[in-house]
């Protein structure tokens, strides 16, 4: 086998049926995480003051590997230019540019967790089959209420716009609604229902306008939940749908799609909705 | 063309299928989006000791802009107290007066964020049809459940007043729940899962009611959800029976709503559920 | 007309036909919502200091004109310990004990809140015919999940159990975790959701075991959701099935839940699901 | 009646159909609800300075009789590796050790509250025949979600991960930030709508940024719902469709679920979806 033949190299990089090829994803795999648990492990203070330097020869280490491999994947390709704008394509680079970004500026070699995106070519390469159906379903019913979830959005701006500026004017800057900006932090905070308590209106007519955004927030809540269950719903009731025949004479179940009569009996198979 | 002739001008202002009348709406569009982002810039002290003046006069401009074209509006239209009263017709007026009130009281001026409810025709305007569907389709189902919806609001408004009062009366103003007022305020921020964390219960009891309060908001978070899904679910099957007949011959889907026959094979066509 | 006769005075109380029970009716209404506006406004330190004098006046006087009518009720029922023992029977009682436990005890004057809940017997007097039929649509989804919700709570106990005990083992008295009952009335506040954060994790396995927790709340939060939800549309399904005949020949939609042959063309009825 | 017959023994403890059997269960049952109840109580401070010694009498004699319960069960099992390796002998093994273990480190009795999952036996010999149903229906509805669920939970660790490294960088240490873990905590935090408040953006870029990350979290805490929903939706509508066969002919509609002919009129019947 000759480790310099540019068509073996390329099968060993894009593909996943042999050995040489399974070992190669494997090892991009456990690259992948041990980059971004060096990352983390690097943030934390007190590690650094102790490993700090190996974490610095580590990150070093992995970037160059990445960056060798991102050469690699271009050269290989036989559309170069469709790999690199490809989703994959932005990806691999974006997972190395932090690094050598933190040669100018400071603190954006964390920005290298963007490598986890990489793992999102994991689950193809594994063939996880069940997971990525289900991974497509769910995308799916997310793509076709996406109209719903933004008219959704731009109506919860328009709250979080008017709710923002009313607490502006009950409470004003001495209660913590320093700006119209901050009022509508503060409103996202409130309507999400995640309630930080950095800022909470003091004044009772402030507490009363407050209370009636919580009713709000409480209850617009239930529509993006609505759209989302709905289609999800709708979409497995057409996938089943689209899977089941019943013999209208001997009630058998096991029909093909495109069955008119049934296989067992000869009587006719309808379509059914489970 | 004749820019004093009254019909045209009505034309450019109400209709929207020439390059006047569209780039008149474009020009809306923009002064309502500058309009509401000089408001949000100028109640932020830092950039309003800088630029304070420009938007002072800014603000002025964008209002003697809308007042004149208000003022187009009810001249131009052949219904003009349909215009008035109408939703867009308020809108329009609500969207001046504060500038004006301005003079009067302090503060005012940022009320003119209800601007951005005049975005709203901006969606009719653009002939975003998906969206405009969507939205309908949205508004029906949540107008359907307007019933369900108050039921459950004044159920909710029962317990934040049972549950004030009791929590008011075991903690007590020296635990921060002042009055019933203030603990029904409590009340609205934990049974919402808000959960600010301003006044929380201090004695044991409390505590314990609290965790009760708890456990009722996160049981009765699922009753709206149910219902808006329930209605949301119900709205698409509904409309899909409507759109989806299937012969029971040849098992052929695309067939007219009033189709009796299927014209493909002759059979029976039926409608079905999908 | 003679207002002393019982049969009379017993169709002024209990009927809702005439104008002198509807007047009756409306008498107690407002009364009532007098009554829990008095004792909410007394509750505030501010107001009570100037018009205290007159809230127990008036309190005092709602009480006794609600014994009144209590009594009236009791004399003028046919099955008096059916009235006594029924809910709204004890509603009535519980709404006038608390002033008179008020001489004995303190505070105890603002349970009197529990009036509220006799605002029930109104929407059944209004004859809000929708809201009825959509409060017992709920009501009756409700009860046919209860046995769910009822598993749901119960594995939810367990788990604020074990997580409040890890959470006092894991960062102890020190951080606010003083027993395991606080312990488990933080899991409540974090799994609900609410979290107030008037306790928090400090250490960082504390954090860590708080971030799962939170997630597994976020997970479970689906679970009542899913069962009320799934419950409404079944609920709702099954009605429509009920309401909806369609002609298997002319497909008109209107016949009666017993027809089986269509009333225009003589063909056929089927029931649909719509 | 030998109590010390092994084989009388052995259905005294594993079976539930006489006195002597029944009455075991129950007293197995009033021991695990006393041990967690004594264990919660003396982790509170001023309750275990008067009872503690109390408590640890208590707690010693609790575990010496749920050791000599686990030694029966063990010597009484046919299949002995079989009962101590299934869920619910590790359960009964985890119920006793923590007691054993608290000689030798601090703290680990109140492990013991991981008896309360012995309990989940009690569900089994009430013979909750309505509960064990539901419960089944719902952790199948759970298991059918499993994959979907999974899929959730990675989406949402990669946007914490990357949430938690942009707050990291954008707010830094001084502002509570400290490190990338503790940026994903309150990512965590954030996402699940928990919200304490112990960490909170302070600078204005960061406030927009968490603005953004709630709106995320407010989106996706619609799809564990959606998923599960539509699982026990599903679910329901399916089992229905094997419980309901509809005659033809008459409409009648209490059938078996192999009918083929309707048992009134002879018509065939029709699986029917409610």
């Amino acid at each position: 086998m000759n480790w310099f033949d540019k068509s073996r190299l390329a099968h060993i990089v894009f593909e996943h049926d042999d050995k040489a090829s399974k070992t190669f994803d494997v090892i991009i795999l456990i690259l992948i995480l041990a980059s971004v648990a060096v990352v983390i492990l690097d943030s934390v203070v007190s590690i650094r003051i102790d490993y700090g330097v190996y974490f610095y020869f580590l990150e070093w280490l992995f970037t160059i590997l990445f960056t060798i491999e991102y050469g690699l994947r271009i050269w290989l390709s036989k559309n170069k230019s469709g790999y690199i704008f490809s989703f994959y394509g932005l990806v691999d680079l974006f997972a190395i540019i932090p690094t050598y970004l933190s040669l100018i500026l400071v603190n954006t070699q964390f920005l290298v967790v963007i490598r986890s995106l990489r793992l999102l070519r994991v689950i193809r390469i594994l063939k996880l089959g069940r997971y990525v159906k289900d991974a497509e379903f769910l995308s799916e019913a997310l793509k076709a209420s996406r109209a719903k979830i933004q008219i959704f959005l731009a109506t919860m701006l328009t709250i979080v716009l008017i709710a923002g500026t009313v607490m502006y004017i009950v409470e004003g800057p001495e209660n913590g609604y320093t700006s119209i900006p901050m009022s509508m932090y503060w409103a996202i905070v409130t309507l999400t229902t995640v309630g930080f308590g950095d800022i909470t209106p003091i004044t009772p007519l402030g507490k009363l306008m407050a209370s009636l955004i919580m009713l709000v927030g409480y209850g617009i809540i239930a529509v993006p939940t609505g759209i989302v269950t709905s289609e999800l719903t709708f979409a497995k009731t057409k996938k089943k749908y689209e899977d089941m025949k019943v013999c209208s004479g001997c009630k058998s179940k096991s029909h093909d799609n495109d069955a008119v009569h049934c296989k067992y009996c000869g009587e006719k198979v309808v379509s059914i909705i489970v």
